[in-house]
């Protein structure tokens, strides 16, 4: 196996492991047993379990982005939706990278969080970017944050009970967009101007 | 000092201390200082780091949820509103608490991530009970568990940066969550009968 294929294959027994047990219950000696290596070439590829799981995490957030980049050549409201198709389509193929990204995160080391909150400022800037300068208030970024918040509750709440087809859960995110973008606050100005 | 007053005084200090810090970077040591303790006192009340924050976490977790009780004499539009305004009065008061509680809070540890699930389920639950049946569809409970991580994640944006006041994140709490129940989904079927 080539170092480059090697690193890949011990990512995807990582996410396995982070993504269905809380850090502190990953053993390394598990994950190196399963992924058919000794412990000390595990080790050689990531130095530390907080090493490990930062690339997890990093991998998965890079990927997600990649996966949902928005297409300049669809009007916004397209735009949008094939975006979050992109982000579904992400979350069912890597199910389990998703949830080390989003619940195994444990904010207890100061890389990951920092790695999680420049992920979340980058989707957050990419969407207010793309948005129509009439649409921009001066509650729009807070709105765009707590949206953020909303599309990975919404999506770990499904990925245990998937009560609704997927397209339904891409409606339900659109809606909760549009229900704080579209509706101006009744006490907020416009920040545009 | 009382046993009481002494651990709700070590309380507040740890809140300071995980709410602006990542778990790791939390010295105990520190902590006691602070306090005007010694080490060993404060192991006497709490017999390890995680259990000090485990601690935080329930106290900010549990209050949080009691000053944001229903109030059943109000219409529901009303007791909506108190609930939020309710929500956003605790967090002006303990900032350091409600950062501790959701930036601080690592599911490393498999205590505080069900601590945390737990009371996610709660709110959530009290909400789903509150809704009148004619707005039960089959996505009432995701848009609900999305709903919430648009109030934490808005909220610990805005204890950053207030960019707007109170009333108007109250306001766009009360849009995000009327933007998700009050329109329903082009193919979501009702779930009440």
């Amino acid at each position: 196996m080539t170092t480059e294929a090697r690193r890949a294959q011990l990512l995807d027994v990582g996410a396995r492991a982070f993504g269905t047990q809380s850090f502190d219950d990953v053993w390394i000696g598990e994950v190196a047993r399963k992924a058919g290596v000794s412990r000390g070439l595990l080790y050689h590829y990531f130095p530390s379990k907080r090493e490990f799981f930062a690339a997890v995490v990093e991998q998965h957030a890079d990927a997600l982005l990649r996966s949902t980049e928005p297409d300049p050549a669809l009007d916004a409201a397209a735009r949008l939706r094939a975006s979050l198709e992109g982000y579904l389509r992400y979350v069912q193929a890597h199910p389990d990278g998703y949830r080390a990204l989003y619940r195994g995160a444990t904010s207890a080391d100061a890389t990951v969080r920092a790695l999680m909150e420049r992920n979340m400022d980058r989707q957050a800037r990419r969407i207010l970017r793309d948005l129509p300068p009439a649409l921009r208030r001066a509650d729009t970024e807070l709105a765009v944050r707590g949206w953020l918040g909303f599309l990975v509750s919404s999506c770990l709440a499904w990925l245990d009970d998937p009560a609704i087809p997927g397209d339904a859960l891409v409606d339900l995110w659109g809606r909760a967009l549009g229900g704080v973008l579209l509706t101006p606050g009744a006490d907020v100005p416009d920040s545009g101007s």
